[in-house]
């Protein structure tokens, strides 16, 4: 496999199932966020077409194909380079024939792909609001972070639209959002059903939190036992050792 | 004091500043949630007139009488039989100036009282759904526990109307409710900024939720630390003994 790597770029190895990743070291690099969300979403089911919606260097799809028997996942990523190197890690990955990305901005995909065409939407999208945080990062972390070109209004409208009737949703957030997403989330006629909170420690409010909801679903929100990071002594949890697969 | 105890009635010893309740063995007694809610609100200010939505026995009155310097709460319980018993409390503990119960529909209280005229609303409402869970009380524990007679809409829009811009809403309910919970907050403007779970242990997921919302409050949700009722030898935590000044 000859793949070419660009300035600053570099590989790095997943340590599952012989995967790998193309990642710019002065860009935004994956995050356990990523391999929490993949590790949510394991159950999806054989054949499948999944979207992932602000897809990055396709951290999610190369994850969910090796973990899950999908059919298809197309991921999606506003900007070039990091688009560019997506594409790179599928043949790097010899993906092509499960994972496809393209380089458009989310709202548009309603004019290339038909409605009620995917059995599950992944996203792990911008979690701060515009004009919220600390902005003084260069444009490209920035828009992974910011809602700037697509809020999560846009992400969970734009599922509803892909999504069959009863079609899953799968996203990662931050839990001061939750009031935001839950709202949404009804709005656009997906029900959460499921949702788990993701814990540094036990002694700290939530870090991330996990929902699953259905189009069209009924209503009845499952929680999941909480999900912890670090023990009392600092090392990694069980749980995250097997995420990790270590 | 002379107080008179009807059939199957009994006064408790609450062992907090020598207040007490009367309660009717056979009929709906208050557990932890009334407790945990009167802890959670105890940063009420001093002089504020407050509303018990659902008083029950009047628990929650009783106890932010002892533990905040409102100046006035007024419980409202829609059961006759109920509603007697918190009107012997209030005169067994002597708050006549500090605790009015009156026997409505909470849905008649707009009649009642001017609107935007309260500091603070106190909720401890009915969990279930109408329809929902095993459903063979007899009807005064049904009335308490099922949404019958006022359903989680009515609460809250009901609270809007009471409530002066800027009041603060405190309601106890369960988790699985919130995704309701949240969405009937926004449609009446009442802004959730503050959530607590509530743990039995550290492995399971949350019995109950605390949630504090400001009428017309800016749009930011703060996580509290988790709350947990019991250690993993089974006895209270810390906080919990604390909470019940053991």
């Amino acid at each position: 496999m000859n793949i070419k790597l660009k300035k600053d770029e570099r590989i790095d190895d997943l340590e599952y199932k012989d995967l790998k990743i193309i990642q710019n070291k002065n860009g935004f690099c994956f995050g356990i966020d990523a391999v929490l969300l993949s590790d949510f979403a394991k159950n999806i089911k054989k054949n499948s077409i999944v979207m992932d919606l602000g897809t990055g260097t396709g951290i999610i799809p190369i994850l969910l194909c090796g973990k899950t028997e999908l059919d298809k996942i197309i991921g999606v990523e506003i900007q070039e380079e990091v688009y560019d190197m997506a594409s790179r890690s599928i043949k790097l990955n010899n993906l092509n024939e499960r994972f496809e990305v393209i380089n458009e901005n989310i709202k548009n995909l309603i004019n290339i792909y038909e409605k009620n065409s995917f059995d599950v939407v992944v996203t792990n999208p911008p979690y701060k609001k515009q004009n919220t945080g600390v902005i003084n990062e260069e444009e490209k972390k920035l828009i992974s972070r910011h809602e700037i070109l697509a809020d999560l209004e846009d992400f969970i409208s734009i599922s509803n639209k892909l999504l069959k009737d009863k079609g899953e949703f799968y996203m990662i957030h931050r839990p001061e959002r939750i009031v935001d997403i839950f709202s949404l989330m009804r709005k656009y006629k997906i029900e959460p059903k499921e949702i788990r909170f993701v814990f540094s420690n036990e002694e700290n409010p939530p870090k991330m939190v996990l929902i699953r909801g259905v189009k069209n679903g009924g209503q009845y929100l499952k929680f999941r036992e909480n999900l912890y990071i670090y023990k009392k002594d600092g090392s990694y949890t069980e749980e995250i050792l097997k995420i990790y697969n270590k």
